[in-house]
């Protein structure tokens, strides 16, 4: 079968909404002779409090989107969606390697935590799924795994509210429990979560590491490219399309806090079935 | 034509979610002899960050679905929906009357001010797209009002927070500034505020009538039948079907605090264009 790709070929990253653009930051820090797909499935966002059925389904069609540009690679940057369709995606991609934030997320926890007690916290659905245990109970079945849904921090920092006493009362009430489980390190198991870190660190205290998977699904991507010599080396100025399914109000200014840069090549399209 | 609806059909209410639940129960209360299909987009919600664009597509989406059934009046029950897209439904709906939420509370909003001073509280669509002004202004261009979007009321209400500190403080920078201009009278112009009604009467005193659209708008759709003459006279017991785009978890238990009783025939519908 004739190859669609080659290493100049973009990569492609998604997620339900807005911030897989924290992972597209790191890839850019990290690769930035790498050209970058980004999709945003905003028209129906949240993923967070969606069933199962619903998510694989929008997923797919994001999937087959980003397949027909040619992508050398796919990056799920959206936990939700990772915790329970990674194998629909992975089965669609076919020979293009698929990598998800909520595997590495849970390889870099298990690599941090010295006493194998781990929080995690993520969208409702996220821990309903179960995935993060499942994930890190086969890399150490010793790890014992304390979850909490927090499922108000999403509209917080969609809102552009990162820093605020109600956000500090709401966070205290999510990570009290966890507080009480000795835990050594918190995964922060949504990408939007790395922008309220000083939050969730300041009630957590100095003594829990946190992990953001945003930067260590940047890591594995490259490892992976590189394993396939499929590295991007030219020299040449990358491209990043941002492509979404509608764009409300104050979704560039957000989605450029989320970036730490401009989204220049932003566009809207239609996803059918 | 042939008539497709007679007085024993359904009323079809429909919202981009749970909210309208509170205008089926204020329905049910005052009509006990109609039958009510129910439909919620909650796969695709919340509308109020969504374009425009999009609420009206997927607007015509859901009233095509409803017409489908033979309803003898579609009933608006989503503030946002009703501020961009009631021209057009009124259109796809031909002879059968449409009520929608925003103009009855705007009517009884205009009727209620004493000192021609009015706040709207809504979503940050509703808000934007001016539509509670524009509807009162042409009732009495002498009032002045005041709005505000309060973003973070529906996520926390969908969270099934309704009594909290947090809560408070967020709704106290919301409704501040709405104090300093000497409002009598406070609209909720969105259909989950209802049930947190206490905590923005305590915020905003007790010299401000709070107005329910979700009342308003079951009082206007009861004269509208009447005039008609159709109203339900079977003393039959009624059928309430509910329909929604998606079933996530806690869904039916918040419908049912919404809605003050059991959603027996509750069905997942897939809408396509």
């Amino acid at each position: 079968m004739h190859k669609l790709f080659n290493s100049n070929s973009p990569i492609g990253v998604f997620d339900s909404g807005i911030g897989g653009l924290t992972v597209v930051k790191n890839i850019i820090a990290k690769m930035p002779n790498e050209n970058i797909i980004y999709f945003g499935d905003i028209a129906r966002l949240p993923y967070g409090t969606k069933s199962v059925e619903t998510i694989k389904k929008f997923a797919e069609q994001t999937v087959k989107f980003l397949l027909k540009q040619n992508t050398k690679a796919i990056v799920i940057a959206c936990n939700t969606i990772a915790s329970v369709a990674t194998d629909t995606i992975k089965t669609l991609a076919n020979e293009i390697p698929v990598i998800d934030i909520l595997s590495s997320g849970s390889r870099a926890g298990a690599f941090a935590s010295k006493n194998n007690n781990i929080g995690i916290i993520a969208t409702p659905t996220t821990i309903n799924s179960n995935a993060y245990p499942i994930a890190i109970k086969k890399l150490n079945k010793e790890i014992h795994i304390f979850s909490q849904a927090c499922e108000l921090f999403v509209p917080f920092i969609e809102a552009g509210i990162t820093h605020h006493k109600a956000l500090e009362l709401i966070a205290k009430d999510y990570l009290q429990p966890l507080k009480t489980h000795n835990i050594d390190t918190l995964i922060l198991g949504c990408s939007h979560y790395p922008l309220i870190k000083d939050t969730i660190s300041s009630i957590m205290g100095k003594d829990v590491e946190i992990i953001d998977p945003a930067i260590t699904v940047s890591e594995e991507l490259f490892y992976t490219l590189e394993k396939n010599h499929n590295l991007n080396l030219q020299q040449k100025v990358p491209t990043y399309n941002f492509y979404v399914t509608d764009k409300p109000i104050h979704f560039q200014k957000i989605g450029e806090k989320f970036l730490h840069r401009s989204m220049e090549k932003l566009e809207i399209v239609n996803l059918t079935e």
